[in-house]
């Protein structure tokens, strides 16, 4: 996977925090993924196709799931039901469909949004795409994203 | 989502478990996905875009799946790891891939399989997207499918 593809998206969540859910995130260095793999509690993922295959996943903490989607909504939420799913979801979507306009060209489409709701989860991809992780800190805490793209 | 685009989902599961897991899995009725959701331990899940959006997740308990995998790849696995993972995505993918040139004349790509791994997970989608769960009975235990899909 080439590196510049990682950029779109990590420019996307950036933007979409800071717009969106008024929270200003630090990028940590992009990483090869690697086992053992980092485990999550709440996972956004979405499928692309078209010039390049691949998904996005966008991983939280579940205490981080939960500010994140109370300042997306505007209002306190303190239990992980489907409120919560389905702004993680439209959160990945909103991601995803900005990052894929900037794929140097690419012409590529993304499905609709899953989101995984389990405790310590993790979350693979075939072993012959090289995922690549950038964790992200701000003032509600950790998040990672996970890029697996293979150009057809 | 109409349900005739359910069944070359249920047609593609049950041939690929057939021809390459050496298994015959009898669907049981289709479901609208309702709360309180089913919970898994491993998921395969891929995304569809094109001429209609959504994902497809083909769901195991931990023993059925350690057994499918077992069957897929012609040699006893006993632990979840990578090759679990990588087999249940290829799976998912050829299953995909089979369905996809069924659905009446809709042009849908699929991307990369993800899957995800963690005890009692539940897998959600937009809430504006109505599910359709398929569960299959065969003699190495339960799977279900999930299939969620919108006409662009």
């Amino acid at each position: 996977m080439k590196i510049e593809y990682v950029n779109p998206f990590i420019s996307s969540t950036i933007h979409t925090f800071e717009t969106m859910l008024h929270t200003n995130l630090t990028a940590g260095k992009p990483q090869l993924k690697t086992e053992p793999f980092l485990t999550h509690d709440i996972s956004g993922i979405i499928g692309l196709s078209g010039d390049a295959k691949g998904s996005i996943c966008i991983s939280y903490p579940k205490i981080v799931a939960l500010k994140a989607v109370s300042r997306f909504l505007g209002s306190e939420v303190k239990i992980v039901g489907p409120d919560v799913s389905d702004a993680i979801g439209e959160i990945t979507n909103i991601i995803a469909g900005n990052a894929k306009k900037d794929l140097g060209g690419l012409n590529v489409s993304i499905s609709l949004p899953n989101v995984v709701i389990g405790r310590a989860h993790k979350i693979t991809c075939p072993a012959n795409i090289q995922g690549i992780v950038v964790p992200f800190a701000s003032e509600i805490g950790h998040i990672a994203i996970e890029i697996h793209l293979k150009t057809v």
